[in-house]
């Protein structure tokens, strides 16, 4: 029996093993993770920790049951230590018991991310939590549960900031948030970043823009924040969310070229420079279908599909990953914020001549009851008049993400911005207009959008 | 200065005369309206009726001073009687005043639908109606504000039949509703339509299906209907809603083919055969995406693309028609239902190989508080595996509407149901899943569809 040996249990590593198992289940599968908490949402921490999700139990994507029922043989607590390519195994160490050698015929590597560490003194101080593992997520709980904090502070103001700081807030913890940019989710132009800003202030967050923090300590009840203005802050806890970078020295170690970031170099196949290992998720290069270099992008929906491919590939199939467009979404209080595509920056330094103009439509008849406002920022070339991108900002239950989706596939597909007012989109007074709001804000761009590049005929 | 008339003021013909407007404003554009109810959207009536929309000049989608502030010249209250497209001139006659010629260079007709009359005899009786205008939503709306009916029948149960069920039981009627088919809502699968009768009942409607009514007659304190099993029912107001046809003569009459249901033929820039006579909207024939023949599927979404394509050739631009894919949405209660692309049936006839498969996900993460079942059917071409159509069904506020609109947008693509994976949705665990439902139902159908079709190799 061939034997595909899996390194990571989480969405890369669990997809892998699936459709490895899907398309030839004559393969043996190994999965080998280094914790207890095989392929679980790590995306559904923050609302664990509000409250909101009880068990965190239920964070699981699926149980361990399901997943050996598809005849995966699963490993945990297992650490990958170094591998030897030339003669097709693994060195792995259970943490209770002894090193062993695991061959294999096909390797996926889906060894993820780890925390960036921000240049912060002080970050091991207790009470200071860096959210990325199910471990320190249950950590967190710990705390909150144990010692009843009242008060935290968060640094950095990126998605999960922002989801956390909504989850402290809704279990009624004072909520102070740190972000050394001017304005909070740097992943959207700075007038989406605002509103957010706005929203987490209307619930009682304080929110500190352009503010670096330079040090943390204890102090004398609880832990102290020093930022680079001189200012400090004390709260009973500290989350610390400063994005992530590839975890890639498995790869690397054994051969494995790095590139962006030091991610994994793989191609569309998944496939790594070292013969029969393919690697997968927050530990490689993304492709990204509107750059022509490749970029990092981790992101939960592209480690499941690249590990699909790279499942389906080490067992002898034939799949590429189509890439990554950089849709991402992220719902705070009442507020859903999106993005796909490129922004202006990001389209400028690919070659395009974007432009972008924001629409305010109702999201659905404004004679039905529940309208609300729907944002939308929609970026296109002034030069194919192809769309680029596209940024919505709206109410939760106001359909904002499957919208974004939309635009989604159509810049899959790399349609014009005109065109998207040709598509057959659905309508009912209660839920959208006989031109959907996706619709407008394409045809508004393409009313209001110059002839040409002002910057580029200059 | 060149002069465009457009007749009818719904859909088609005001896409038609603002398009006209943007495109070359030194075109003059006369509207000719036969009602004083210029752009209303009637897709409304039923919530106008319902109560949720209080004033019915809300319907409205523009104002009258909006319309003209874009430079259209409206006439209300004005029949269109007959085109000499000879001499490039319509005879119209305003409702006040005496019949006279108006000149032309282009013409659009935008004549829209008239409701279709089933064979039932006494449809003349008091306390009758055949909801389409504005004048008739009026005219039940006044039945239902002076006389306080306490019970209505319904004939036909399609969307506006279904809408006003739910509009009628809102306002506190007890409602009975008439199908001639096995179960109701026949432009989706049974399957569905079964849902969507548990529905109806669920909320206290009484539904009668396999039941067509034969005769209305005026009964002692209402009125009554006779079915063709000879069972009567009585009630205080009776809607028939059987669906509509094109109101093609006004062009017919002047030399205009027709083709499909008698509705006006017309190429995909919305030429007529008659020279410099455009027509669009319900009064023509509809170009389908996946069908090599033309069809007739009026729906505002349409008419509103097919106006823009019109108005935009009429002046001397160029535009096509990109084809419809039949996407429509209702929403009955708390359900949302909605279909876009073939069915099976429909698939058959057009010389594919469908097959179709339903799948049953929740809208997102089950962890996350509120999530609904969301049920998709994906019919895919079992030869080339190309995707067909996709009918879904869930709660309002599972964002259904919109999910429908990605299957839309992969349809306008012809992609292969199996490549709907790789697109790059959005995700965060309170609206969706690493992999959306959309994708769910793809790959569940791709895994389980059949290698080829039994029925052709048979």
């Amino acid at each position: 029996m061939k034997r595909l040996l899996v390194i990571g249990g989480s969405d890369a590593g669990i997809s892998a093993a699936l459709r490895a198992r899907e398309v030839d289940p004559s393969w043996g599968v190994g999965l080998v993770v280094a914790d207890a908490f095989p392929n679980y949402s790590i995306c559904g921490l923050p609302f664990f920790l509000s409250g909101e999700t009880p068990r965190w139990e239920s964070l699981a994507h699926r149980t361990r049951t399901e997943i050996e029922g598809r005849g995966i043989e699963l490993m945990l607590d297992t650490i990958a230590d170094h591998i030897e390519p030339g003669e097709h195994r693994v060195w792995v160490r259970p943490t209770d018991g002894a090193e062993r050698a695991m061959s294999y015929d096909r390797l996926v590597l889906g060894t993820g991310a780890a925390p960036a560490l921000p240049p912060i003194r002080g970050l091991d101080t207790p009470g200071v939590y860096l959210l990325h593992t199910m471990a320190e997520g249950l950590a967190v709980h710990d705390h909150l549960t144990a010692r009843s904090p009242k008060t935290a502070i968060i640094i950095g103001g990126g998605y999960i900031g922002l989801e956390m700081a909504d989850a402290l807030r809704v279990r009624g913890l004072a909520v102070t948030l740190f972000e050394a940019a001017p304005t909070v989710l740097q992943t959207v132009d700075p007038e989406f970043g605002r509103l957010v800003l706005g929203e987490l202030e209307r619930h009682g967050i304080a929110v500190h823009t352009s503010t670096a923090i330079q040090a943390i300590e204890g102090g004398p009840s609880g832990v102290v924040v020093h930022d680079t203005a001189g200012e400090r802050v004390e709260a009973d806890l500290v989350l610390v969310v400063a994005g992530v970078r590839p975890q890639a020295d498995l790869g690397t170690r054994c051969g494995v070229h790095a590139g962006v970031r030091g991610a994994l170099r793989v191609n569309r196949r998944m496939e790594t420079n070292v013969s029969d290992v393919f690697a997968a998720g927050d530990c490689v290069e993304t492709h990204h279908r509107l750059m022509s270099e490749a970029t990092y992008i981790p992101l939960g929906t592209t480690a499941h599909k690249q590990g699909r491919v790279a499942g389906e590939n080490a067992v002898g199939g034939y799949a590429e990953f189509q890439g990554s467009l950089g849709t991402q979404v992220v719902k705070i209080f009442e507020l859903v914020v999106g993005r796909t595509g490129l922004r202006e920056d990001e389209a400028r330094r690919q070659g395009f001549s974007p432009w972008t103009f924001e629409s305010v439509t109702w999201d659905h008849k404004a004679y039905y009851p529940g309208a609300s406002r729907l944002r939308i920022r929609v970026t296109g070339d002034l030069r194919s008049r192809r769309l680029l991108g596209a940024q919505l900002l709206g109410q939760y239950g106001a359909e904002v993400s499957k919208r974004l989706d939309v635009f989604a596939t159509a810049l899959f597909h790399a349609m014009t911005v005109h065109d998207v007012a040709h598509l057959d989109l659905s309508y009912t007074p209660p839920l959208g207009s006989p031109w959907d709001p996706v619709q407008t804000a394409c045809m508004e761009w393409a009313l209001a959008a110059p002839a040409s590049d002002p910057r580029k005929d200059a």
